[in-house]
């Protein structure tokens, strides 16, 4: 007989906890969910799950974009599924609320039993200019990014004649040693050299990929011997890795070393950072460092029916009473454990409690080689690689995806890498620089596109006037702008601007200026006053 | 010997035109390539080139993303590849500036030879809330933002509860019954029904695929017969065909048609307009209705060593006397024609006049059929399909991407479509927006995520008082704005806002607001007047 009011599980977080979740649930309550007594709700940003193992290889385009990824409506059938923006959890009234979709209303979502599986955020706070200028990489489209910036910097290159900027277009830093950062480096280092030979007058021999790594030895993960036999294989590749090296900074041109060294680049990715999701800070509940603290059960201590897993909760193994460390494996296991307990829970069962070992460590370093411990076991090399491809197509959740990527990798053992360009962003609009003392904003007789503001430090404008050189005009600091006369003028710039402090500079393109300095009647004013002003 | 000065051949445009041009130059001077007395170059805005015929199975990803294009620099091995804007095109000086890449200053390219072969640009101007509002459908991000939409409205129809709103998410819209419109719909139709199989919960007789054509009969250019056979295909599949009914205009919500009617959906796909590139405006030479007028060689008369092809030149065909259709098979043709003369001059010998009459034309309708008359035979149903493919495959430059996509087609017969949606997007910052009279833009109590700034038209502000029930507060014109408590408050919308005439609004994200505001303290005072003198 159908109850009245079903059930309602709702999992917040479409990741390996989210997912597999919602997995085991489906399996553990089909009956329920066919009988219509249980309703299970998924929310997560995107529609689709991406298979992080394999978001390097991305970068080279050696897997297809769309292949490392799996929709989540096609592994979880019977989950209903919001591809929305999570705005607020409130866990008194057990009330979920959802952003608009195509209408403006947004959307509450009451629970019963609530599945918190938002994992952690990139962020570069506190850190001068990364924020503005380095890549991240953690999602889907931060890979395609770091693809297309590479693609980019090889173009202007081939066609640059200032010896120093071919030079520090052909530097590529990666910042960070562990997994994510020596995937990334190994494939960025293999796909450079790779696509180079696409590129014609591009001097291979200029090209220099550099990682940087805060400790004394890379992959502190695994044991000492492998860490030494990647570390090895990735020199001996050409990957220049510079040890108890961190980053401290960053402007457009170079990465900012701690200490005071810099390395002049165009393309500096960053692995390292990583912060509490902003949903999780805001909830009111036990937290540590950051993270939810949850029992043996995975459920929270002072709201039963509420359930965490995955980066974002702080889980104490139950036999090594050690935490459990923030993987894809743990996630996974972690989520059938919770569906378990929810289940357990719902008929009045005793519930277990949340225990597992890691069954082995495995990074790709591209080119057919890798390094793994599996069982106890170390190997690397060759095997390590295949192991690596066979357990990780195994583990792809999905027989399309299987096939495709299977297909992938064959194709790439024939074809050369691809290197077209894909853009598919929109003209920003808006944008945040960095500069550090000393450092050209814009110089005179260039073509202007973009006005800046002052957000914070000072800035020079320097003019070339006969007879007496390079003259400084004024300084401007925060809240005063420049760069307005060839934005309104088509002119080239009148003027160079250099900072002389530190600087963080608010950028406004040409579309966007004139847009809403044509149509908001007292900002015009206030331009066409301070033009007329400068102008005298 | 080598001389002192190469002669410079400078290419303009990366499609069919300028890339054959290339290919033919570097296969007919091979030697004076290779020895340097030539030197050859290409600017395109893109690294690739765009196989268009194939870009409808992009919608549906029967074709990976990236297997319908191809680097430009592994056609052309042999020419210097400058992947920038074009800025401004000189003939007089006989040089061409592009704009800056990484750094900020721009380049001068001066040729002997010059090959304009710009294309065309869409452009939406004078159809109001077009450009704001409908899906061009002409390079490779518009079929990826076409893919993205229709996914996008199925995720949102699958958990929409408004019978009406839902409707209107499942109706798709394409304007437009030429080849590329026919194609387009074709695809959008089978990819919406095959993948609406993948979602919970979505009455699928909902689904309403809507083909507008201004004309009595689809695909003029081709005989009656076969353009008949293709129209009762595509209303045997489900295609809603509304013949001699012309889109005048769009809002967010509906495609408005010529004579008053509305389509109210969310979906719109505008394959119809197309104007001269907006560098070719500029050039002072003769022109004909936008394009440039070259003699029977494809040069510009006033200009020796100034060369036109495809979409951007008036050709006149030698024989038939008739101008040469805007194809790619024709451009393709043109190219060839132009290079050999091209060589032709720089030897002294005599040039060829242009002439070549089309082998056939295909269109391809989804679902492994097609329509195709070639050499004056028609032939429609899957022969015309198998042939469509092979044709194309045949075509399809490289071999690597001959061997990918025949992959991919082998695939796509065993695998179900894709239904992941790949948002690349960066927000947007500052976006446009048209409505009819009597649209709400917000309502009371909505979340307010965006400031406005109304450029035409007129609005009214309703607040719901106690006892007087909807009362307009005031009216706003073009130059006042909107929306603003809710941005600095986090409040919810604290009255509605509708238009009373036809309105174009300027709308600003939270984050450029901020950003704007915060830092710019003259425009900061004004909102801050605004604000206190509103809620008095």
């Amino acid at each position: 007989m159908k109850s009245a009011q079903p059930t309602r599980i709702l999992i917040l977080g479409g990741g390996f906890g989210g997912v597999h979740t919602a997995l085991t649930l489906e399996k553990l309550l089909k009956r329920e969910l066919r009988e219509g007594t249980v309703e299970l709700g998924l929310v997560s940003r995107e529609n689709y799950m991406v298979f992080q193992p394999m978001l390097p290889e991305v970068i080279s385009g050696s897997i297809g974009i769309l292949d490392t990824i799996t929709p989540i409506r096609r592994l979880c059938p019977a989950t209903n599924l919001y591809t929305r923006t999570i705005e607020k959890i409130d866990l008194e009234r057990r009330c979920v609320s959802v952003a608009a979709g195509f209408g403006s209303q947004h959307r509450n979502l009451p629970f019963d039993h609530l599945v918190i599986a938002l994992g952690n955020v990139t962020s570069f706070a506190g850190q001068a200019g990364l924020a503005e200028h380095a890549l991240p990489f953690k999602y889907l489209g931060d890979a395609l990014a770091v693809r297309n910036r590479i693609i980019h910097t090889l173009e202007e290159a081939a066609i640059e004649r200032d010896p120093e900027m071919r030079r520090t277009l052909l530097t590529f830093v990666v910042a960070g040693g562990g997994f994510s950062g020596v995937e990334a480096v190994a494939e960025i280092n293999d796909f450079v050299r790779a696509a180079a030979g696409s590129f014609r007058n591009l001097p291979k021999d200029e090209i220099r990929v550099i990682l940087l790594h805060g400790g004394p030895l890379i992959l502190p993960e695994l044991p000492q011997s492998l860490a030494e036999f990647a570390q090895r294989l990735l020199m001996k590749r050409g990957v220049d890795i510079r040890l108890d090296t961190r980053l401290a900074g960053a402007t457009a041109e170079a990465a900012l070393l701690a200490g005071g060294d810099r390395i002049a680049t165009r393309t500096l990715v960053s692995t390292v950072p990583s912060m509490p999701n902003p949903l999780v800070a805001m909830l009111d509940c036990k937290k540590d460092r950051g993270r939810i603290v949850v029992d043996d059960h995975l459920e929270l201590p002072d709201y039963p029916g509420v359930w965490a897993a995955g980066d974002c909760a702080l889980i104490t193994d139950a036999k090594s009473k050690e935490p459990a460390p923030p993987t894809a494996q743990h996630a996974t296991r972690e989520a059938r454990c919770l569906a378990e307990n929810i289940v357990a829970s719902l008929r009045g069962e005793p519930k277990r409690a949340f225990s597992f070992h890691a069954l082995g460590k495995m990074g790709s370093l591209g080119h057919h080689s890798a390094v793994a411990e599996v069982f106890g076991l170390k190997i690397s090399g060759f095997l390590a690689w295949w192991l690596w491809r066979t357990v990780y197509l195994m583990k792809l959740p999905g027989l399309d995806r299987k096939i495709r990527v299977a297909t992938d990798w064959t194709l790439d053992l024939i074809l050369r890498p691809d290197i077209v360009q894909l853009k598919t962003d929109k003209p920003v609009g808006i944008r945040r620089e960095h500069f550090e003392p000393g450092q050209v904003v814009f110089r005179e007789g260039d073509r202007g596109d973009w006005l800046y503001v002052v957000v914070d430090g000072e800035v020079e404008v320097l003019k070339t006037i006969p007879e007496r050189g390079e003259t400084c005009l004024r300084t401007l600091g925060p809240g005063e702008c420049f760069g307005e006369i060839a934005l309104v003028s088509d002119r080239p710039r009148s003027a160079t601007v250099r900072s002389l402090t530190n600087v963080n500079l608010l950028a406004v393109d040409r579309e966007a200026f004139q847009a809403l300095f044509s149509n908001l009647p007292p900002l015009r004013g206030f331009f066409e006053q301070l033009i007329d002003a400068r102008n005298k």
